[in-house]
Parts: structure tokens; C-alpha cells; sequence
């Protein structure tokens, strides 16, 4: 898998690699802070070698229905922003170490200088959602914003509950990551002026991406190393905090490997030995795969919405991410 | 002055308390969190008695403009939301211990909640904004959300500065209490489709009462009592937050006097004697005198931005507001 991913990846990056430079381009010149350590902090989060992929999907979601402005890779920065500034609020929620391969934000100037930066990059992302003059995207943002914060809250008064469902499990995911997707790929349907069902395929793919792509990152906390995922690896079970793979896994266990397993995810502090045991019963007990299945299951809904769009390079490019989605290793 | 001010308000709310009663229901029944929760931890700082001065100047704002309709009850609500967002995200940053009476938020739920549901009430004021269909609403609140995230992060790295001069007080202040005032009163009369020249004056007189009732807050951190004040007294000397009539005093006071004065500023733990002696040494060097003309000066300004309405029962309203900035006790 880790070269099929490498390669998809290549594959990407070819395409898409100007726009992503023009990308780069727009989110540094947009970010215009009286303070320079308000920039430095927004730049810590934000020039750490993000995937850029929210604003790459509203760009392209734009250029599949007939517009290819440079302004449009201005708009696209709205959703960096937003992602960056939620970031930054959510590395706080869980006092996570690292972020993006460097010290999380709040570890280096503070809890408050990281809640005040997230406020300022969402405001950014504000006022250039209203250079769009479209109030529809305005509404996407406070619709992501209010699903993220909810998403989030519900996320951490469910920590170390060892009964939480699937369920209950797809609508965190759903509001935590999927609507912020989601809306970057509507909102370039919207600033492109497309037909309503247009938008709605494009809306579509993005929330059907959302799902797979945080299936895959739950995945990589358990599959990963540390220096690939450029964040600590087994940080979910730390936290206490259930995901997919784990609710397959100890769904299927026997009584006595699922009483294991949940006296480690209560405890929250383990060995080296005692996670690769636990990562040896989700294999075991189908989790991984299971969750792998369940990925797959909606990288290949994402691409059915796109069926309504004729044959072109940037069809072509939405499916790819969707696979890539799958085949990701950070 | 206490019974000056009592009777200010009490004119103020023989006014408005119909109004007064409609926004709060408003701000009720926007409030619909999909989580109770969040609707709990919301109401914490929702409900707890503010003025709804905010929401209560774009409903006036609006008015004066010759637009008065339920629609506007709602819309105010934004400034309310906006308002409490930002106390729930300074509390942390302050970890103030009381707010409007009570025990902050982030003491009660935990600071993540706090963050998340500040997160959230920004969203619901987006949300409104969205619904009034001017982009000018949303530019509004993208520019009072990046002033006040950078206006305390200004603040909190001027801690302990005893070097703060007026004019750093004064872009301080500006940014973290009178650009959410003036954006108030500007988006009533946006609301409203008014003519520019009028916005602007509604614009202005925001400002210069933003100004006055920050300066008028900060007089109060020492001339109050914590019971009236419903926060902490003192706690701005706590946290080594220079604010005028300090810097007014430390200015004008004898070497000897300014050497204490900036010893207790920069130890920060003191003794009510010392508190006492400090606000004694203010009052001595005219910190308390020079902030109060200052805040006057701001107010008759605000005043005077009006000139240009014909008489009206909301003109005089809108003095009235301004007057009480000054006279106001907690």
C-alpha cells in the first residue's frame, strides 16, 4: 500500500501542482495581521506542510463547473483558514503534543494565544467568504462551524465510553471532519454560479470524501509511525477516545480479549507492548479491515456523485483524491 | 453618582423593557443547539443578566433609520451571541474567576467546552448575519472578531508592562470593546437601509460610547465592589493589566510612589491594605479624575455624532445610553 500510495500522490501533485503553488501564494498574502505574533502563530499552524486539500477540492469543484478564475484560488483559502483555526481550537480540546510534525500551537505560546489565533483565522476566512457576495457560502461556514464546535463537544463527553456505537461514531465524524469538506467542495460550486444539481453532486462528494478521509486517519492513529503521521500515533486511545476500528473490534471479541481492551482504553496509559497487542486484537477481530471496508464503501459513493459530470481531467482529479483518500499514509 | 446612575437605567428601562423582553426571548429561541449541553453551557453566559446593551443599540440603531420590525429583534441577537462568544474565549484567557455574578465558564465546564461552545455561538451569530442578507453585516462581524482576537492578544503580552502608554491603552480598548459597539449600532442602520451618511454617524457614535464604557469598566475594577460588579474587583491589577487610570496616575505620581505602584503591578499577589493604598495613590495622582474626564469627552463625542438626526424619542434614547456609560455602576 505504501508505494501504490506514494504513487497516487506523485500522480496528484503532477496535476495539481501550479495550482497548489498559486494556493501557497494566496494564503500567505491574505494573511495580514497588525501583529506580528498573531502571523507567526497563524503561520505555525498553517505553514507546517498542510495537504491543502480543502482548498484545492473548492477550487477544482469550481473549475469542473466552467470556472478557472484566479480570484477563485483567493476563495479557496477561506476553508485553510477555517480548517487551521479548528485545528488549533481541537489541539487545545486535547492537549495534543504534536501537529503537522511540529510541537502543537498551544504547547509553544499558550493555550490563549492559540484560542485567539484560531478566532483570527476564522475571521479571515469570514471577510474573504464575503468577497464572494455570496451569502450561501456564508451559511456554509456558519453551518461548519456550528457542526465542528458541536461535533467536537459531543467527541470529548464521549471519551472512554466504551459503549459508543457505530453510530454514534459516523455522527461525530460527520460533523468533526465531513462538513468542512463538504462545504469546500459546495462552496466552489457556489462562487462558480453552478446549476443546483451540480452544487449538490459536488456537496455530495465532498461529505462522502469527509467520511473516508477521517475512516482513513482513525485508521493511521493504530497502522502508522509517529514521523509519518507527523502527530503522536496511538494518541486516540490515550484520550480515551473510541473510534471505528476499535467499536468493530471489540464488537467481535471474546469476553475475556474485549475485557483487555477496554480495561486499556479506561486506563489510558499503556506500554509499548500492551498497544501493539491491542492493535494485534483490532487486526484480529476484523477492526482494521472492517474499517478499511467501510472507507472503501464510501470512496466509491463519493465517485458515484460525480457521475453526472461529463468525462474530464478535473472528473478524472476528483476521483483520484477519492482513492487517494484510501491509500493515504499521513 | 449611585443614585444618578440608578435612576439613569431606570429611565432607560421604563423605556425599552418591552423591547428588552423581546430580545431575550429572541436570543432563546435562537439559541437551538442540537446538544444539551451546549445549550446548558450557552446559557451559562447567556442568561446570567447582562445588559443586552449590544443587541439593544442595533435595535435602536435600526430604528432611528425608520425600520422597526420583529425581523430586527432577531437580527440584534447577533451582537448578544457575538458578545458572549468572546467572553466565554477572554475568560479563559483571563481565567477569570466570576462572570456577570457567577462562576466563569470555563471554571464550571472545563476550558475545552468553553472554547468549543464560544465556537459555537460565533456560528449562530453567523448565522443570523447570513439571514439578513447583507454582506455588509458579515464584513461587520469578520472585522469586530479579527480586532478583538488581535486586541487581546495585544492586551495579554502587555501584561505586566508598566511602559503601556495611553495611546497603546486606547488601540487596546478600541479593538477589544468598541469595534463589537460601533459594529452594533453600524449594522442597525444597515439593516435598516439607511442612507451612508447616517450609518456612518450611528458607525461613529458607537465608537465613542465603545470607548467610554471600557473606560467606565476599567474605573470600576477599582472603584466598585465585587457583589455590584459581579466579577472579581482588582483582578485587571492582578493580572498586571495596565489600564488608564493607572497609567494616568503612574504618570503624574512622585518617583517614590510610582517605584510602589510598580512593584505591586509587577508582583501581583497583594494584600487588600495594598489594594487600597494603591486605589488611594490613584486617586492622588488623578487616575481616577483624568479617566472620568476622558470618558466624558467620549461620550459628549458620541453625542455629538447624532447631530445631524431630527429630535426623536430614539435620539434621546441614544444620549441617554451614553450617559449612563459614564454614570453606570456595574
Amino acid at each position: 500500500m505504501n508505494s501504490q500510495s506514494a504513487s497516487i500522490k506523485e500522480q496528484i501533485l503532477n496535476i495539481v501542482g501550479n495550482d497548489l503553488a498559486d494556493i501557497e501564494a494566496a494564503l500567505r498574502s491574505n494573511l495580514t495581521p497588525h501583529l506580528d505574533l498573531v502571523r507567526e502563530v497563524a503561520g505555525h499552524i498553517l505553514f507546517a506542510g498542510g495537504k491543502r486539500l480543502r482548498p484545492l477540492l473548492m477550487f477544482i469543484c469550481a473549475r469542473i463547473c466552467g470556472s478557472d478564475t484566479p480570484q477563485n484560488k483567493r476563495f479557496s483559502t477561506i476553508f485553510e483558514y477555517l480548517h487551521a483555526a479548528t485545528l488549533l481550537h481541537d489541539d487545545l480540546v486535547d492537549d495534543a503534543l504534536l501537529r503537522r510534525g511540529k510541537p502543537a500551537a498551544q504547547r509553544v505560546f499558550g493555550n490563549e494565544t492559540a484560542v485567539l489565533t484560531g478566532d483570527f483565522l476564522l475571521a479571515r476566512a469570514l471577510s474573504i467568504a464575503a468577497d464572494t457576495q455570496h451569502i450561501e457560502v456564508i451559511r456554509i461556514i456558519a453551518d461548519v462551524t456550528e457542526q465542528l464546535s458541536q461535533g467536537e463537544i459531543q467527541q470529548l463527553h464521549n471519551r472512554g465510553r466504551i459503549d459508543l456505537t457505530e453510530a454514534e461514531y459516523m455522527e461525530v465524524i460527520h460533523r468533526k471532519t465531513a462538513v468542512l469538506i463538504e462545504g469546500a467542495c459546495h462552496s466552489g460550486a457556489i462562487v462558480a454560479g453552478a446549476a443546483g444539481h451540480e452544487a449538490m453532486a459536488l456537496k455530495c462528494y465532498g461529505q462522502r470524501l469527509g467520511m473516508a478521509f477521517q475512516m482513513a486517519d482513525d485508521l493511521l492513529d493504530y497502522t502508522s509511525d509517529t514521523t509519518g503521521l507527523g502527530k503522536s500515533v496511538g494518541a486516540d486511545l490515550r484520550e480515551g477516545k473510541l473510534t471505528l476500528p476499535v467499536i468493530i473490534a471489540l464488537k467481535a471479541a471474546s469476553r475475556k480479549d474485549r475485557r483487555w481492551m477496554e480495561g486499556i482504553i479506561q486506563e489510558k496509559t499503556f506500554t509499548e507492548t500492551d498497544f501493539h497487542q491491542f492493535v494485534d486484537l483490532m487486526e484480529k477481530y476484523g477492526g482494521i479491515a472492517g474499517t478499511r471496508d467501510h472507507a472503501a464503501k464510501y470512496v466509491s459513493d463519493a465517485k458515484s456523485c460525480l457521475e453526472g459530470f461529463p468525462p474530464s481531467s478535473d472528473k478524472a482529479l476528483l476521483e483520484l483524491i477519492a482513492t487517494y483518500a484510501l491509500h493515504r499514509k499521513a
